[in-house]
């Protein structure tokens, strides 16, 4: 057993290079390598990869120290995952349990209980979908807090989302309109993902920024002003959506995908910020990091309102280990339409399953969705 | 009577050009006239202006509809001032009477007590020195509730105000000190300016931006990053700071004055507003007209400081009917320290005095004063 084990290989794609601003060289950045699988030693688990997260926030982790230390060289890229447990030397994890969290681009993923940091793997729940979860995982619990806690999203706003068709603007929009927005319009690239915001999505209307010109839209859209805006993209279409805020809009600043891989020199300049002044706006930055002490409540809400299908997901999912790097692309040249996935793997064993945890599960959904409606 | 009032002359400087963007010529977009002033009719009174107050939102309105409809052509330039009531034909104003508001760029001016609008004329107190009450009526309590209701200033906080020798920007300064910030740096162009921070209003340091590099002294003295920005000036400044943000920093944007008379297209363009992401901040527009009917609040509270020598105030008196339009000019230059104003004439009245008032005055300052410090 123990000789089988030791060839036993990892696949992996590590960083090679760090490159600063600009478009990233995928082809170039990363490489693949193969490490041997160690044997576990007691507290840990050895879990096998099956869908890896696509966030356009990994592109500053390339980079730079930001709100987490620059992804190192010669490390597996950091990447959010799902895996199942197949081997394990610990309590915290038994062989078939779901696993969410950072699995990095590799195939396996040792879990140790010593280990508390950013993208500690966390057991998911049985009864969830992984594939659903790791779509909602992180993108939709930022799009939550976003909506409420940030936005402080009130009954009858006007509500404006950027990068609607996004894996985290899809969510926020089709929230604000649950959450009881007087309408809520969202910009997308291309028709195909306008269509899908309208007739899926059942936005009030979408604004295609490729194809149409933004400001007139907005003007004929909002002739009294966005109250909310949810702003994905940054650039230039945050500084025209400056234009058309309402009295005392609430800006959420969620991502600035727009600006992410282009050189420094060529940064897109906002000239209208002295507005806030005038309509007496907020601009309001924020990470999820900051609430994933509470994601509990935002997950089981938005499971809620995808079971009720209140909420469609819309997910692109890619396929297989060699297209990992690529498919970061995908994020920054608008390919992507909703949660960005790859599928490394089929889960190699049957899902565990206890009634219990079912039973738990179905209560705190409940006491959930009693304090949402009070 | 009749015959002698009938010629006497009000002396106005009306707006007779609009320009839109860029440097004002204020010798060519002004014109002096005088029109007579007619007859007072029931529930007016006359009063002659003893100082006018310039800020920098009066840009604004020279060109166009914002917060307040744009100056009209043809009428005396909107601005506030102080003025004595000489003539009263309402029981609301009795000769001797000083009295704040809008009483526009002009030697005399009408209240009446049908109108209740932006700049309604008020009665100041008796106990309060008309030239100080101007400095600090608008901007001091601009300063005020941005420090509190919008900047959410609390001990131990490290706070940074440009445009910091301003009016404005130096009662927002002091008032951070006295509201117990660990530390309080101004920003201000050339050393004179900045020696009256420190040694004056007791700043624990100031920045010349015009001589110094500030994007290293900011380093050099927020070390762990700012906590509170109070913003009068926009442009490469606040771009500047925003990479100085501790985390969940607060900007309370009072004014952009770099931004107010430029070319549109040399309008600078903000490229770290995403920043405001990575450190979860805030960038909070705001005007103190929302804040109106609080002002006794803030006016007292200045008026305490002031007294008790906790604060100090500048300002800069221009003189004379004829220097109006120029002494708009100082304050797009940066000629300006402290408070700009202009002294049109002496009071020609003795200042009336009531005892109740005085009495109400010391009370209300008294419940103020322990408000505060509860």
């Amino acid at each position: 057993m123990t000789e089988e084990k030791s060839v036993r290989l990892n696949r992996q794609w590590i960083l090679k290079e760090r490159p600063q601003d600009g478009a990233l060289d995928t082809s170039k950045i990363f490489e693949q390598t193969a490490v041997p699988i160690e044997n576990l030693t007691k507290g840990q688990a050895l879990a096998k990869v099956m869908y890896l997260s696509f966030d356009p926030t990994m592109r500053g982790w390339i980079s730079r120290d930001g709100y987490m230390p620059a992804q190192p060289l010669g490390e597996p890229m950091r990447a959010l995952g799902v895996a199942q447990v197949i081997e394990s030397k610990t309590a915290s994890f038994h062989p078939g349990d779901i696993v969410l969290g950072g699995t990095g681009w590799q195939e396996y993923v040792v879990l140790d209980d010593a280990y508390d940091g950013p993208g500690k793997m966390a057991k998911l729940p049985s009864t969830w979908d992984p594939r659903l979860s790791m779509a909602i995982a992180l993108t939709g619990v930022t799009a939550y807090f976003g909506m409420t806690d940030v936005g402080k999203i009130k009954a009858g706003d006007t509500v404006l989302v950027s990068g609607a068709a996004g894996a985290t603007g899809s969510v926020a929009a089709q929230m604000a309109s649950i959450l009881g927005a007087k309408q809520v319009v969202g910009i997308a690239g291309g028709p195909e993902k306008c269509r899908w915001l309208t007739e899926e999505a059942k936005l009030d209307a979408a604004i295609d920024y490729k194809n149409e010109n933004l400001g007139e839209r907005l003007q004929e859209l909002f002739p009294h002003g966005i109250d909310l805006y949810f702003d994905n993209v940054g650039g230039e279409t945050l500084d025209t959506v400056l234009q058309h805020l309402a009295l005392h809009a609430r800006i959420v600043l969620c991502g600035a995908i727009s600006q992410y891989n282009i050189p420094k020199a060529d940064l897109y300049g906002l000239k209208n910020t002295k507005l806030l002044v005038e309509k007496r706006a907020t601009m309001h930055g924020f990470l999820v990091l900051d609430y994933m002490n509470r994601s509990t409540e935002a997950l089981l809400a938005l499971n809620d309102w995808i079971e009720s299908k209140q909420m469609v997901l819309k997910i692109d999912e890619q396929n297989g280990f060699e297209n990992i790097p690529s498919t970061l692309d995908r994020l920054f040249c608008g390919a992507n339409m909703g949660k960005q996935l790859l599928k490394l793997s089929d889960p190699p064993l049957a899902k565990n399953s206890s009634l219990i945890e079912n039973i738990v599960m179905k209560v705190l959904s409940l006491i959930y969705r009693w304090k949402r409606r009070r």
